[in-house]
């Protein structure tokens, strides 16, 4: 069993996070951390753990953490860095599921989040967590930076193309659309539904933090430079992240299908549907998967990969515990078996 | 591992039900029939089975359904009874999801179900698969009669007031509210998302094929005659079933939490929630849990029960799947672990 | 032309009573206040007014609102009775949106809303805005309470039965359900879509603020004293209240049909529907009527009234338009003739 | 008063002509035909219209549509062009809102549309009824294509960068988010609340009906040749489209803010948005208005507009009034007026 502690169980993320420990057969819970809330029992605040989850929420303390083998970080950006390194020199490894150390460049990193970087000498220790390019990294890895959500579906899409070069990378465009339930747990007025349901927008069409974390992650596997223009859009509903992804193909004699097929033949989490497929988002609801598939509209040069994800799942919680068990040495299935609730 | 065939997999009773039997330890699924559907994947069908049911839908064949050791039905009401004879007679154990075998007077069936009764001698074998009324008798039963998922919320929150005569029965109100998914999935107009989101609206006032069923239930468990007022509505939202029931006391001194709470103490999928408590259809969505509370408005002698399922889980596969597991001497929680997904 | 202000405009009862009044043809908007926007212009806030709304909010002041003809209060209980003294004073008239003078009993006021009441005094001089039952008195108001949403469903349901003595009083049960637009715009979790959507709960079952305003109402038209069971749930969708009204006939020979459609058979906003019907909150999404409907299940002695408005409209804003239109001498549909909008 | 007709009723665009007509101050309609439903009361299956329309669906019949001075086709695909031929003989104006006469090349029409056309001669004669390109033409025309709501969303959003010659035309994305009430109001599965809502999804990615009419607008006012990968989505939302659209600028130094500006600065129902706005679909439900916001991403050379109607007003039957308008020279404005519901 591996000691468990999370930090910061109030959020989406977190309870998302709780249930799939709770159901892992290899985790020992045993620690939950929550400054406003220490003391509240977690299932008194969340009743769908009722009868699964006997904890009560924390005050974070470090002594308590450092018993653990493992520690998840589901804060808000800005507050695992100011803990990691004690539980490093610890020997606790930690899982980030906030993006304290997903930008290798503490510039960039410190100019999208608005913030000094607390200890800009452990990014580079930091193992991006997206196990479908760094498995054999995150294995040996001390530090993950679990990817956010967007990133983790705009990648999955792009990256079988951008890998063989077959697509003008100096103009992709990624439209993607999100569930609310990306936007937190915080008490706000834009967050309610009378504010989000039966509308939809794009947001931070000007740039958003999410887009160099993409950029980042395909410039590592092509030579050429990537320019990306990434709109994301607020969806009424509750999870899911539907992306659609623009290229220009540069080869149109590639068979796209079978190419995407091979690249993740071996993926336990990622589904390349059929030829012709139209993957919705409730396909995933609260699995670890990533649906994928793939169209040329009209014939033409334009390639349009159609990739959904749970943004709480494969987007967040379900790929930290994927990150977990690649960690130490489990079948990276385990606890993550649950099979999408439809409808 | 136990054979199973599924009969008519193409509902959301049916979907939910192949998703709890694929994650089922004990269970090996051996046929899912459709007549319409017939060799089409169910994964084609239902995509998030993708990679945990490899089955294709086949033609109902009494043959093949008599090599299992059960059959679900998942059919419309009035087609599990013209194929159950014959499967009993082949010694297959039976749960029937629908109302064929619900209820006990023939009559008053073919009063609310508009169709002769196909074997009404069966009627009497055939046991109600409430397991916090019938466990004994499930645990010896060859033929189920799965129950409704009004009458399960319903009979749920009243018995404990029931049994012990401290409600007026002859003054019962259930206002019960129900997701969509309890109007299946044919293909309609009153069930697009057009004609039901952003709705409220109650339906069947004049009566509704519950009422008896539900009267039924309470009337085993009282010598006073249960008169029921049953109001329906229909919620917009896909799963849930909430439950608002009244009584009027006529013994105001009784604990009426304790009594709640030493009545489902050993149930492992009743929740009586703390006083004050005021449950949300969420908390169970994908689960096989009812949670109730117990409320008296102003300390008046109208009781407010609280009870809310989900209504393909505990209101409909996951309670055949628990019935399952007390025919087949398995832990009743076997395979019904999964934590409510929350948001 | 009416010379009009409006106080607190920045909630959803707020932008719903200006989108009425910037379609109203009388109806001269001066001013629109708000402590914490002034400066802001309406439309940047609700983008729907843009190009119907042209002032910016302003900070609260007495000097500017006296130079209105009637002065509309859209703020949370208790901002009202602090201002409209000196108002009332100068001559202007005032409807209250709000609850500070629904409750003629001072000491009930203050038990159930947790404040001191700041002009006792004025609450005799208060109409209270059901025009159903006040019309007379409407007209010659200068102080108008608009009543609750609730309230307005609940009284228009019951009201034929209980003026004529048809039902047992002392048994009432209302089981209402309201869009989560009731629960208003301030920034909360209890709010967030993701918090509210696909689920569907019970609250407030101990005691809610408006029972007490529904019990006031009915005993004014009845000498049998009043004893309600409210329950109020909380309902996935943006808008509409859907009342369940119970009640046990003392009277079974009485045509309720023709007693319901005689005594609205002049209301302008209260639409008895035909036999059988079941009402949708859709049908009024927007618009300011009630439109009810009554049912005797399975010919027992409890009458059940559907009863359906749009709390924003009939429940607040539209209702507070048609207090505007009576005491204005205006034809009472004015500016309301909006056609609720489906789907 | 025109004398108006309209054929086919009974779907979403149908119901919502009705509300707009039935609040329409020079509007008296005569007749609503549909062969399904002839002799029920329109309001009996809208009740939202109950004491606003007081007419019966009856049969198509043309010796009564004759009576009229305009008729409107709310038909599926096909019907309107076996019926207009005689109604212009017989000197009746005609709009209409389905694709019979949208695609001047009868090849291409059917291609996509699947059948025969029944009047290719008349084709040239009507005019595609887009006001903000063609308003003269519509002033003087006797049949008039209505657009659909896709192409009106993109063509509005486009236009400004194809006339004035900024963008690279071969290379234009529409990435489209439409409500599922541009799904219609037939019986089907694909449309149930339990198949759409909570649930995200592309369809049509190999080609979409719209997409020809789309390019065919767009060719009109340029000289290069329009190649354009449209993507609609079905988003869980009743209505509402939001677009999203991609070009790649070849001249950079263009205030785009203040072309998009002047472009549509007499244009009663396009609202160009301050710059960094992000439009709501919500900011439009129920009203004809287009609310359009241009971004350029990190100040690259890919622009961004950003467009939003309601399907079913600008969409649709709102634009359908507003070419009846212009012909019948009202002001362009007259029943267009309703302010969009929010929330």
């Amino acid at each position: 069993m591996i000691k468990v502690g999370v930090v910061g169980g109030t959020g989406y993320t977190g309870v998302e996070l709780l249930r799939l420990l709770a159901g892992h057969p290899q985790v020992e819970l045993r620690v939950i951390t929550s400054r406003s809330e220490a003391g509240l029992p977690v299932a008194t605040m969340f009743p769908n753990l009722r009868g699964h989850v006997d904890l009560a929420f924390s005050m974070p303390d470090l002594s308590t953490l450092k018993t653990c083998e493992l520690v998840f970080f589901a804060t808000p950006n800005g507050t695992a860095m100011t803990m990691v390194p004690e539980l490093l020199d610890a020997g606790v490894r930690v899982i980030d599921l906030a993006a304290d150390f997903r930008i290798r460049d503490v510039d960039i990193w410190q100019h999208w989040y608005k913030m000094e970087h607390a200890c800009p000498d452990l990014i580079d220790k930091a193992v991006y967590g997206l196990p479908e390019v760094n498995r054999k990294e995150i294995k040996k890895a001390t530090l993950i930076a679990n990817p956010g959500c967007y990133p983790t579906a705009t990648q999955l899409g792009f990256l079988p193309l951008v890998e063989q070069g077959l697509v003008d990378c100096s103009s992709l465009i990624a439209d993607v659309k999100s569930g609310v339930s990306g936007a937190g747990r915080s008490a706000s007025v834009a967050g309610l539904l009378c504010e989000t349901s039966e509308s939809m927008k794009a947001y931070a069409v000007a740039g958003h933090r999410h887009q160099p974390e993409i950029v980042q992650g395909l410039n590592l596997v092509t030579d050429q430079s990537v320019i990306l223009t990434f709109v994301p859009h607020l969806t009424p509903m509750l999870r899911g992240i539907q992306g659609t992804l623009y290229g220009t193909l540069n080869d149109m004699s590639v068979d796209l299908q079978e190419l995407f097929e091979s690249r993740y033949i071996d993926e336990p989490f990622v589904d390349v549907m059929p030829a012709g497929s139209l993957p919705e988002t409730r396909s995933v609801k609260g699995a670890n998967t990533c649906r994928i598939a793939i169209h040329r509209p009209l014939d033409g040069d334009t390639i349009v990969v159609l990739a959904v994800i749970d943004n709480l799942v494969k987007g967040a919680a379900g790929q930290a515990v994927q990150n977990m068990n690649i960690m130490f040495d489990l079948d990276e299935r385990t606890g993550l078996n649950g099979i999408a609730l439809l409808p």
